[in-house]
């Protein structure tokens, strides 16, 4: 059970931190590299969520190469319980961000066509599209850790 | 570990289900009698969301009931696997739109401003809100149910 995939002081537990971190911060450059993207509520929150996820992440990443360099393990319950709580609060405002983000998308492109070129006010959509393509995967990389802890909390 | 609260076949678990159908019926009640909701996909799926989670609720609140009445125990591996899927599924789906659903009802009302009465195009913000607000309790109510279950797939 302590080897399982993804799980703290592992090659794979870095890599899908590393992951997370990644993507959320392509996540934030490219929206905050779309103009306009100011006037909405959700992607500046999609930008503070992502922050959170990539500040999150990368401290943990730093603490898997700790482990990993030292040698030592990071799987007792104080500090599995402290994954579990962060990991779980952060892969719940990181999906709200990503889903807010891809209604307010949806709604400029499909619904309200602010996204036709001929317009004076054309929006940037697919910078928009893609930052919460990435929003999603990060995520997604995210719930994976999470679902990993919640099992070692049950197994430490 | 088996007369956890919430858990399937008992009292609280049949008043959480009940809880969660109730909410998400009131959310789409609400949000289908804002005129003009259909403009927005992210209003529509949040009433298809809402829909398939009352229907899942009611479906367990039904399997409950009859679990209380004929004194069965409705923790078997095989049947609480089936929920925990079921119920994280559902989850997902309903925190998705409900969050898209606040996305689109947070622009339209500070962002873009379409909810001031004196404009011609004002839209029923209100009733947006208010669907939404219901959504995110429905969702909790699921998210309770979910964590339960979880806990249990490890237990039985």
């Amino acid at each position: 059970m302590k080897d399982m995939f993804g799980s703290p002081g592992k090659i794979s537990g870095l890599v899908l931190r590393i992951g997370q971190c990644s993507f959320a911060a392509a996540s934030i450059g490219v929206m905050a590299s779309a103009h306009g993207f100011f006037n909405s509520t959700a992607f500046c929150y999609l930008i503070a969520s992502m922050g959170l996820e990539c500040l999150w992440s990368f401290g943990l990443a730093c603490l898997d190469f700790h482990a990993l360099w030292s040698k030592r393990s990071l799987q007792n319950p104080v500090l599995v319980s402290l994954f579990v709580v962060g990991d779980w609060v952060t892969a719940i405002l990181s999906l709200a961000g990503a889903c807010s983000s891809a209604g307010v998308a949806v709604l400029y492109s499909r619904d309200l066509n602010y996204c036709n070129k001929t317009l004076p006010i054309s929006l940037p959509c697919t910078r928009f599209q893609i930052a919460v393509a990435f929003a999603f995967i990060s995520w997604f990389l995210l719930a994976v850790s999470s679902l990993v802890m919640f099992w070692l909390l049950g197994a430490v």
